[in-house]
């Protein structure tokens, strides 16, 4: 084992970035932790700059919460689970950051989620948060489907969700479409009479603006909204195609994490819903134990 | 008549500014056209800097055009018609910039797209470019509708036409819907050969970059692709119903403007394509007509 090798000391900075946030926890060798620190959010599609401030953001608050000088950040060894680095450019300027660490590993946040949802065993997960999408881990097949990004892809997703109930409330608001309890409870969100008023609210605004509306989504869908239901209806659709392409490598476990993973396990078909196991571990873990096995590999060649 | 007050050798300028570009035009008192210039976008929603930046440039690009000195932009009396400005504060943003114009008047592209397809009479216009909208103006009535900007309204525009087919392209290489030639057509267009590849090309891009995709999907609709089909008449349905709703103020006049204008004509229902009237003259004599009647008014009072 390589980890003989390497000194006991040795710290371990487990980051998980995303479109809403970025949360950095330094482990021991031996899986304690010591510090945390959430920053805001680290998704190169929105901007390279964001994403190092945000990741040397939650890197110091993890620092300060452990005790330790910010000095000390030279001697993490890092793992980044990043959302948007499965496009490559977005993968190469990463990597090629002048980083604050003794040493950086980079994948996605997909790949750590799902080495942390099953404490680094293979297996599948889904991830319904802010975006959306599905990435399961067999021996030495993989398969990672959907989070295309907002507003290209993301189906399902707490964006997707908001932006379908905002596009519907525009609509009914101009006369397009029948005015439901969704189209009220957004203008009263917004404290706004008319369609410009959530235009105001939303244009040009992030995902993660657009994912604060889901809750109302989900909420109005559940007192019976017909369009609410019909949003709701096709993205868990959509939640259950994607878990049922996953489970074609036949992981061993499959969960959902994620802000929305609980509120959409009741809409999932039945036969999807019943293979939900609990995630393990967060996917900081999953990016620290992704580091230790990357880094421990490197000191024994 | 107010005109009768002010000098004959006032110049105006009419500027057309929208999420694709600016369009600015030197007119005499008796409407002879002097110079044109464009430069890139100028809609508030992208950004207030380079909405001002867009208006300049086009501008002295006019004055140049004209064989006018720069300084003589302080001479120009300024009609604006830009999008976005249906958006209470930032109608108020621009309006409170320390414009370079001896006076500037400001209203939507709407309303100078109107003025300038009827040459100053009362009537309806639809936009159909990046964006898409309507407006109708008869004596003291008007009516807006739609132009809530990409990705949460714009039904039927080209940056529409575009998203919803880079959304099926996804969806059907990632294997949840069936590939058809529009898929086969993105891929050509982007020289790419997966879904990543259409990502890279899309996220984070503006309306006029997904706009580009407007003539692939008409096209391919054109060679009888169902899902080209099943997109653009889901648009057009959207740009009938659009008018049907204006046309309840009665215009006497309807026109429709802009790039795709012309190519979904014949995607429109018969009872609506048959009212279509050419527009007569462009957005920026409008803001011209516009700008003119205001100082005009200003000049009596």
């Amino acid at each position: 084992m390589g980890e003989n090798q390497l000194s006991n000391s040795q710290l371990y900075i487990g980051i998980d970035g995303g479109g809403s946030k970025c949360r950095a926890t330094i482990y021991t060798q031996d899986h304690k932790q010591i510090g945390t620190g959430v920053s805001g959010r680290a998704n190169p599609l929105h901007g390279l700059e964001q994403t190092f401030q945000s990741i040397t953001e939650s890197t110091q608050l993890a620092l300060a919460d452990a005790g330790l000088p910010p000095e000390a950040c030279s001697q993490l060894v890092a793992g980044l689970g990043l959302a948007g680095v499965n496009v490559g450019h977005f993968y190469d300027q990463i990597s090629n950051w002048q980083h604050p660490f003794k040493s950086m590993y980079l994948t996605t946040d997909l790949h750590t989620a799902c080495i942390g949802a099953h404490n680094g065993a293979d297996g599948a997960v889904i991830i319904t948060g802010t975006g959306s999408c599905g990435y399961a881990h067999v021996g030495h097949q993989s398969i990672s489907l959907g989070g295309h990004g907002f507003a290209l892809g993301d189906k399902g997703s707490g964006a997707w969700l908001g932006l379908k109930a905002a596009e519907h409330a525009l609509l009914a608001l101009d006369g397009f479409a029948c005015e439901t309890a969704l189209t009220d409870k957004l203008l009263a969100y917004f404290e706004v009479d008319d369609a410009i008023g959530i235009v105001e609210n939303l244009a040009g605004k992030s995902s993660s603006v657009y994912a604060k509306l889901a809750r109302i989504v989900l909420a109005t869908a559940h007192e019976g909204d017909e369009v609410a239901i019909a949003i709701v209806k096709e993205g868990a659709a959509y939640i259950s195609e994607l878990a049922r392409r996953l489970f074609t490598i036949n992981p061993s476990r499959f969960s959902m994490i994620g802000g929305l993973a609980e509120p959409l396990l009741t809409w999932l078909d039945d036969d999807v819903a019943i293979k939900v196991s609990p995630s393990l571990s967060p996917p900081e873990f999953g990016a620290c134990l992704f580091a230790q096995q990357q880094y421990s590999a490197e000191s024994v060649a």
